[in-house]
């Protein structure tokens, strides 16, 4: 089969890579139905996380089981699965804790941007759908993989409860579903901070009240300014540099709440200015298993669809071109079908 | 009357200085009962938080009402009052968020190592006990003022609750009646990091199950070791240094919880190891305000007995040997009475 691998800064192949196979007991075999190109992708095809060997790439995915390994007792061939960028147990004390992300066995997926994908840990890590899903739910349940998840998991440890006033900083896919689960927790302010038109719609089509369009020093003004010189109670941090987690934390209001999900780049805090700011500081790689089954039946139910943020729809192959629209912002996230 | 000013690194005076009187009509003026000298004190004695000016000291205190300005509703002479180291009008939005101490016209208090105070929004800062407290019940009362308070919110803030497994960073009396506000919470585990006799009896006498006597990474080894390597499920910090700081974040489960009090001196935390930590981190200044019926309604019902973080007690005017005891770790914590 081909496969995607990074070979250094705005290098990506689709080429020849080995067919995976069953290796450990506890594997599946799954058959790539959609894939998609991360946020957290640009990282390295940036130069800003150097790689130093050609890397297959790829963590959220869908499809459909082909062969489970001898040990798998919840998945079976021909089921519909959809799996956590990071696999797990899901029996680990970190797991029944809900947090599966730092399951004790957890590794994370790096190989999905490819037709055929083998998943460790199956029965832990992969989720069923009720059936086989029609083409039109594929783009929203493939977003539970990761994006969504991540984005729910943001506005969850920023503690956004019913009647909340929110800000969200970053206006990528997992800032735009972070509007859209803070909506759904029942916050009723979601103030988005986003400089670029078809984000601001995406944002306010998915419930964003306000949009904020300064950065940095004078963005906290103009939220301290609408939240009457208090800060906010909760802030969903979705971008991962200095810049915005300061943001964050300065917009926040004394007892009020950070949920940060952007992967930290050269992010340092002050102790004693955390300290004073008095902020809830909660974040790290989304546990997305644990979500898995309830986000899963809001998009089988109809009730939400996140699949909007996909706005580049491309063959597996043209996997260069998909990182490259969204590294240049003429995409917010790029979906890809084998 | 004469009152306690520092001048230097350890160079405490206790000298005449002007009686305070009323300035604004939501004062009031407090004759002292007993005050003490806080581990936050420390810092500037030792000259590791510089003075730039012969500075009046002391911030917890409790005493009689003496006068009360015009505008005093909740509070009049005669009674026995507390009110917490920082003042607040408790009507703000961050007081009725639970955060006095970041009230929106807070002042931190710093002349109460004398025989008479002026307490600042009386109304909001003062808490009037049932009646006149007998004299043994005076060390426990006081302590409600800023050190058991602070304990008790570092258990808040790390999300103390029945059957936890807790670990306290740091013996000093914050620390120790961590311990004790941990196990007044339901904590069932309690280890105390202590490797000084009378401070591991007494974290015992509050409530601590294990002693962990190795700092560092060899303290966090230990707290791994005796959790399945998995971290307990909150850690209270109570000191304030880079090394108990990461002490505090190393030793926390994922997903577990941090609650530090200790106020930070020279602490900078790395983004991307907090995010892969999955710590909840939340402290700050004690909304101490917010507990103060609480906890003196425990005091008073002898359902707890903080003051035993007393081993100290001098007259007032030998506020000088307090410090130096407390310094040389003679002291754990020493009770003034004017």
């Amino acid at each position: 089969m081909r496969g995607t691998v990074l070979y250094g800064p705005h290098d990506v192949r689709f080429e020849e890579r080995e067919t995976p196979e069953i290796v450990e007991p506890t594997d599946a075999i799954i058959r790539i139905v959609a894939t998609c190109v991360c946020g957290s992708d640009l990282w390295p095809y940036r130069g800003l996380q150097p790689i130093t060997e050609p890397t297959p790439m790829g963590h959220e995915y869908c499809g459909i089981v082909e062969e489970v390994g001898r040990a798998v007792r919840s998945v079976k061939p021909g089921q519909f699965v959809i799996g956590s960028f990071a696999t797990s147990d899901n029996t680990c004390p970190n797991c029944r804790y809900g947090y599966q992300s730092s399951c004790v066995h957890r590794e994370f997926m790096t190989r999905a941007q490819a037709p055929v994908l083998r998943v460790p840990l199956a029965d832990g890590t992969l989720v069923a759908t009720p059936g086989v899903p029609s083409d039109d739910l594929i783009p929203s349940l493939l977003t539970t993989s990761d994006v969504l998840g991540t984005g729910w998991f943001a506005a969850d440890a920023a503690n956004v409860k019913p009647g909340s006033t929110v800000v969200v900083v970053g206006d990528g896919a997992v800032g735009l579903l972070g509007v859209l689960s803070a909506r759904h927790m029942g916050a009723e302010r979601i103030i988005a901070m986003s400089r670029h038109d078809a984000r601001q719609r995406l944002a306010r089509e998915f419930g964003a009240t306000d949009i904020v369009t300064e950065r940095g020093d004078a963005g906290v003004a103009r939220i301290k300014e609408m939240t009457h010189g208090i800060g906010a109670d909760s802030i969903l941090e979705c971008v991962g540099t200095q810049e915005s987690m300061l943001q964050a934390i300065h917009a926040v209001r004394p007892g009020g709440s950070v949920g940060y999900v952007g992967v930290p780049h050269g992010v340092a805090l002050d102790g004693q200015a955390l300290f004073f700011a008095h902020v809830r500081l909660h974040g790290g790689p989304a546990p997305v298993r644990r979500y898995l089954p309830e986000l899963i039946k809001l998009v089988w139910n109809g009730k939400m669809n996140p699949g909007k943020v996909f706005d580049l729809t491309l063959p597996l192959d043209q996997v260069a071109e998909g990182y490259r629209a969204m590294d240049e912002r003429r995409a917010i996230k790029t979906l890809l079908r084998p």
